[in-house]
């Protein structure tokens, strides 16, 4: 086996792709767009990589099967103009190398074999203590051209600061130096765990920018459920804790981490 | 020195092999069974993989002598269709890069070099905090038709949800890629350190599934032994407020580390 | 993409370049050096660092575009007989064996590709706990020939012990490997996050020894900020403490990290 | 720079050497005995080994210089039958990986380019809780015929159990597969820091059986200042048992860091 590679289907006919990369990370953003995605799109798996930077695990399926953990690219089938290919997974690489050495990979197969176009990146973008029920989209882009369109699509550019860890940063920097267009989108996130609020708020720009209609009945209920489910755990917190003063910040911060 | 190699008596003349792994892991339980089985079928050592990814370390044998850890393969003396190949070893390997190198090496020696037809990994499944004395062995399978011939003897499939973690699991991953049958079974472990009653429930069904039989005093032994070694436990620790004399031996530890 | 691999200007004519490290470690002390240096004499970059074996990271930036991280050499406008070449960056390299390829590299461009005839690495040396508002320059050098030269602009041998971490040590060594001279100059840091105090200490030796006429209004400036800021967190910090002694303690480690 | 390489004089002629392996480790016992032998016998320095699997360090001296950290091999002046060589250094290499390339690389260095016949590695038997004044040398050796030898100079066999870890007991192992002699010798060591005790215990068998008349004065004035020293601690401990209240402060400290 060789350290990283990428199984897929030769003879593949696409369309000047576009991929969108929606891997775990903050608020789990990433995760939520690429997995509502496939399932509306009924996408199509064209590829997976492996590699020996993932965790070494195997994932124990219900029909008593496993999987290798891995990252796994799909065409959405739309009507658009450009294919749409999204890559989604259990693991990114655990490493710092691992991370150098599969994120280009992933690259370099979008830009060489499957002659992509442009690269979005999705995350989440951590506003932890700053809960807001209107997360915005903020975008970091590869150039000010990428910028200005996908401004048009309702993406807030240069509010953003600090850094950007894992796929969703380092993919936008190898496109950048392949010379295709890349952005990261983040949706502000305040539940670091799993965010449907801050997946939608990237959700809307995207079918925007794709100009897809996407349903958003889903993810609202999603954004819903995580809703009910964190008053429960408050409920459960405020009656356990004796200082109302403490309860709140306690409560503030208990569904975060 | 190489960073991963076997070193393996050549010339060996093997029937259809089928190889059993039982390494250091949840409850000890692929070990407990390797043990056993080697002891009781008088195993026979045919091969040694060391590897630069395991821990830098050798054990110091009653004898006066070393060895370095390593994992080795031993073949059964049974009078069964297939030869039954058992691997065990002190260490996994460390890193997920050395983890998914060195079970590729095993599955790459088996397959190509023994010439092997399946491989059944051994580990123990969690369920720490829901005790019971009849724990199930439970099973992930490459296909459907392992899990229909495993059905048979006992394995439970479908119930077991999460990761499967190091060789137990990448192993099977491997073997599947390698195009050859393969399952993982698990004996329901609530005892992380050492369960012998999770590796009684996998000695029952490999019992069936190999037609071996398969001397349940030597573990029923170890079992039994566990449980009184519990017990005592439990006594301490309901007894346990220490004694003042107690606690000045922990002061006086503090100036050596 | 090569592991570790430097994109610079072709065809630049140096003049015996001198190199000064400025890189992140105690005290912000390098970082502080190099970018004061690269501000005011209006550093142009001339070749960049990129390698797996930095943080997996992207900067935002204001602009609303992306800078991978990397090391990054810029080339001073002085009209000092040597052409003086400051190196700084986001990060060192995570892993020793990372930290030994990347530094190694770093030595390898400057000698054989830039024909660099000196380097002068800036770090910042530990004396937290003992106060001063006097840090002095330590070094430790190559040879002693270049404990003599630097002796003379104040740089003070002989009394720092112990070991050099990172880039500011390793450098050193692998210039001595190559046969050019070299020396580690550090500011006495008792502030472990960022000590301007120590890094003007770096800055009065450099400017003697390079000839050239370092603006220290500048460094002033952010020392009189940092101690303002010291003052308030002391202020903050005593009017919560209850007892005078324990705030005595506290303040003292307060600020350090 | 390779990643692990050994500088040495070209041209050495050594009659039939032993090599004595002393490098950090527990009761820092390896490095007591190399340090008093070197000193004692006016070691030459014919060999340093270094490599990226060590710490990115290197030592600040006393004279203003450097010293990139490495392993270094000794000549000692004797009239004993054998040359006697005596490796140590300032660290081991960080990674399981690091251990296994650099302690193969010593023993294919001593055995294929000095000609070696034999390793002795020291280390530190760890019996803390278990203080005795009469600490034994244990030792784990290749095979037997080693055993019977270091018997009479009254190492003890079989009562070692559990893992020697690191160089001591790789280079042990590395020294089998090359078919040369090997025996780790370990003083019982009660303090983990530096207990010369230990090292006491090794130079007196190692001066049997090596035949060479060790000056035990030294060591002597070691144990009588450790013990010294210890028994300071001690009573500073005793007379120190805080107020309830200074305890209670340690304990809120214990947010700050």
């Amino acid at each position: 086996m060789e350290k990283t590679f990428i199984k897929y289907k030769k003879g593949l006919k696409l369309k000047s792709p576009i991929l969108l990369v929606g891997l775990p990370g903050i608020g789990a953003v990433g995760k939520l767009v690429a997995e509502q995605l496939i399932r509306e799109f009924k996408g199509e798996k064209i590829a997976t990589l492996y590699s020996q930077h993932f965790p070494p695990r195997v994932v124990m399926l219900k029909n008593g099967k496993i999987k290798l953990v891995g990252n796994r690219f799909y065409k959405l089938k739309t009507k658009t103009k450009n294919d749409i290919i999204v890559l989604t997974g259990e693991d990114q690489a655990v490493t710092p190398e691992g991370q150098y050495i599969v994120n280009n990979k992933i690259v370099d197969f979008f830009v060489n074999t499957l002659k992509g176009k442009e690269i979005i990146t999705i995350g989440g973008y951590n506003i932890s203590g700053n809960y807001t029920d209107k997360p915005r989209a903020l975008g970091n882009a590869s150039s000010d051209k990428v910028i200005t369109k996908f401004k048009k699509s309702g993406v807030v550019f240069g509010e953003s600061r600090g850094t950007i860890f894992g796929s969703a940063g380092l993919i936008v920097a190898f496109a950048k130096m392949n010379k295709i267009d890349s952005i990261c989108i983040m949706g502000e996130s305040s539940l670091i765990d799993m965010d449907p609020n801050a997946a939608k708020s990237v959700l809307k720009v995207l079918s925007k920018n794709l100009n897809l209609n996407i349903d958003m009945t889903k993810i609202d209920s999603i954004i819903e459920k995580t809703a009910k489910m964190i008053k429960e755990l408050e409920n459960q917190l405020s009656s356990n804790v004796p200082m109302p003063s403490e309860q709140k910040d306690n409560n503030n911060r208990s569904y975060i981490r």
